[in-house]
C-alpha cells in the first residue's frame, strides 16, 4: 500500500509529500455528475455500492495518497430525529431546527447502528481500493453540526446558534454533549469498518472568538478525543478561519491539524508545536487559476512547511463545483514532484 | 463638543472608553424603518436630509460618541459606470460586473463630484449636531469594493475576485488602482465637507491569505493612507477576519485598527504596537443575548483592552437588522460605566 499519507499523518519521513483533497469526490468530476444525475446526495449516501464507487473515481484518475469515504456531515442528525433533505442550489436544510430546551431533550442519542450504511459503504470501498491508499473516515464536529441543527441550514451570522450558546448556556451545553456522544460512537463504527484515520471537521468554528470557543466548544471536542485515542488511527481536526483558534484546538486534540490558506503554513507549525502533524491549506479558488499559477503556490506551501516530516499537503477547504479537473490533476502532480526528495 | 472619541483616536487619555457602533443607523430602529417605508436605501443615501436625518437617529437615541454619516460603501462605483441596485433581501447588486481588460478600462476615475450628495448630507449632518459628538466619514476599500464590483453582489467563495487577482495580476492591479483613487478623492471631499475622522472599511479582506493581501492589496491601500496623510482627522483601517493579516494592514497606514472578535484585544494592543489606536471588538451577535451576557463582554473586552488610551469601543461588525434597541442602549452604557475612572 501507498503509506505517505498514513506515515506523514504520524510524523514519519516519506519520499514525497502526500496529498488528497477536501470534497475530492464532487461535482467537479463528470463520472461524479453522472452518479448524481439518476441519484439524490442522500441515495449515494445511503447505497453502499454508490458511496463506495464515488470514493473511488478521484482515486482511479489522480495520483492521490487517500481517499475519503463519500458522505455528508449532516447524516448522524436524521437519527438524532432531524428531517434532512438537500435542496437544489441551495444545500442543506433542515426542517425541524432546534431551538428550545425541549428541542435539545427531545434528539435521540443513538448509538450509530442507523448509520450503519456508512460502515458498509467503508467496508465495499476498502475492498475496491484493495490496499492503494488509506481509506480516510469522517463527521461533522459539534459546533458546525449544531449550527446546522440550530439555523435549519448554511449560515452568515450564525444569530440563532450563538443565541442559544450565549442566552441558555446550559441547554447550548447538553446539545453540544449530545452531539459529541453521537460522533464520538460514529467515528468508532467507521474505523471498526476499515477508515484507516479519521478527520473531524469543524468547517464554521472560525466564527467564533478564543474565549467563545475554549467555553462552549472545547470540552465537547476533547470528550471526541479522548473517547477515540485507544483507536489505532490518526485523528484529523480540521476548520476554518481558525487563525486565532489553532492552540485551543490543539489542545481539544487530533494528531493532525488542518488550517486554511488564512494561516501560513510555517505559523501553523510553529504555533502548533513539533507533535502534532499539519494538514493544508491551499485556497480551493487557486484551483481556476493558470497551471503557472498554481505551480507558484504549491512551492510556497512547500517551502512554508518547512520539509519536515509531519505535512500532509491538501486545500483550506473543500474542492468546489466548477474546478477544473486538469488543473486538480496538475496540483497533484505537482505535489509530488516538487517535493520529492 | 463630546471630544472622547476623537481623544481616543488620537491616543489621548479620557474620561471613559468611547463607544460607536458600525450600522449604528438602521434597520433595528423603528425611526429608521419608518424613513425606508417611504424610500430605497438609495433615496436615503442621496438626499442629503434625509441621509443626515437618519445619521442623526442613533445620536438622538444613544448616549454614543460619534455619529457616522449614513451611505453606502457602493455609492463611489455608480459614477465610475457600474450599475448598482438594492433588491429586497438581497442585498446590492451590480447589474454590469468588471470581468475583462476592457471593462477595467472602461471604468470611469471620477473626481468625486458625482459623489457630492455625501458632502452635502454630512454638511448638513454636522450642523444638526451642532458640536454634540464628531462625525464620522467613510468609503469602501478597494478590496471589498473590487469584490463586489467583480462578483456582481456578496459572495461566499470570491471566485471570479480571486479568478481576476490570480488569472491576470496586471488588470487586477489596474482595477485596484482605480478603486484606490477613487476612493481618496471621495474621502478627501468627505473631510473637505466636514467629516472629523474617516473609516476605510475592507469588510472581505480577511478571504485572503497574508501573501494575497501583501501582494494584491496592500499597495493600493497604502495609497489612499498615503493621499490622507496631509488630512488633520484620524483614520481608521478596519477588516473583519484579518487575524493573520493585522501587521500588514498597519503598514498599510491608518491612526486606528478595527477588528472583530476573532482577535482578543490584548493580542491586537500587542500585536499592532502603541503607535495606533485600536477599535472593536464585540461580536454583533452578542447584542441578542440577555443584557447581564452583555455587561460580562463588555467588561471582559474592556478588561482585554488593557485601560490605556487609544482604545474605541466598537462591534467586530455592523449592527444585525432585528438587534433590541433596548440592548444597544444598555451595551452603550455599559461601556461608558465600566470604564469611568
Amino acid at each position: 500500500m501507498n503509506e505517505r499519507f498514513l506515515k506523514a499523518c504520524r510524523r514519519e519521513p516519506t519520499d514525497c509529500v502526500p496529498v488528497w483533497f477536501m470534497r475530492q469526490a464532487g461535482r467537479y468530476m463528470a463520472e461524479y455528475r453522472a452518479v448524481r444525475a439518476k441519484h439524490s446526495i442522500l441515495e449515494v449516501c445511503k447505497t453502499p455500492e454508490l458511496a463506495a464507487q464515488v470514493t473511488l473515481q478521484p482515486i482511479d484518475r489522480f495520483a492521490l495518497d487517500a481517499a475519503i469515504i463519500f458522505a455528508d456531515i449532516l447524516l448522524p442528525l436524521e437519527p438524532m430525529g432531524l428531517r434532512l433533505t438537500f435542496e437544489e442550489g441551495e444545500g442543506p436544510v433542515i426542517h425541524n431546527p432546534v431551538r428550545t430546551k425541549a428541542d435539545v431533550e427531545a434528539l435521540k442519542v443513538s448509538d450509530g447502528s442507523e448509520l450503519s450504511y456508512v460502515g458498509d459503504a467503508i467496508a465495499l470501498a476498502r475492498r475496491a481500493l484493495n490496499g492503494r491508499v488509506p481509506l480516510i473516515g469522517f463527521a461533522g464536529a459539534p459546533f458546525t453540526l449544531a449550527s446546522y441543527a440550530i439555523e435549519g441550514g448554511a449560515s452568515r451570522n450564525y444569530i440563532e446558534t450563538k443565541g442559544l450558546m450565549y442566552g441558555e448556556p446550559a441547554v447550548w451545553h447538553r446539545l453540544m454533549d449530545k452531539l459529541a456522544r453521537v460522533v464520538t460512537a460514529y467515528l468508532k463504527s467507521q474505523i471498526k469498518a476499515g477508515a484507516q484515520a479519521v478527520q473531524l471537521f469543524d468547517s464554521w468554528v472560525g466564527c467564533l472568538s478564543p474565549d467563545d470557543y475554549r467555553e462552549y466548544v472545547q470540552p465537547h471536542v476533547r470528550l471526541i478525543f479522548e473517547g477515540l485515542k485507544n483507536e489505532n488511527v490518526p485523528l484529523i481536526h480540521f476548520g476554518t478561519g481558525t487563525a486565532t483558534l489553532l492552540e485551543s484546538m490543539r489542545e481539544a486534540g487530533g494528531t493532525v491539524i488542518g488550517v486554511d490558506w488564512r494561516v501560513p503554513l510555517d505559523e501553523a507549525r510553529r504555533r502548533l508545536g513539533s507533535d502534532v502533524a499539519v494538514q493544508g491549506n491551499l485556497d480551493p479558488v487557486v484551483l481556476f487559476a493558470p497551471v503557472h499559477e498554481i505551480e507558484r503556490r504549491v512551492e510556497t506551501i512547500l517551502k512554508q512547511a518547512g520539509g519536515a516530516p509531519g505535512f500532509i499537503f491538501n486545500l483550506g477547504h473543500g474542492i468546489l463545483p466548477n474546478t477544473p479537473v486538469e488543473h486538480v490533476q496538475a496540483a497533484v502532480d505537482l505535489v509530488h514532484k516538487l517535493s520529492a526528495r
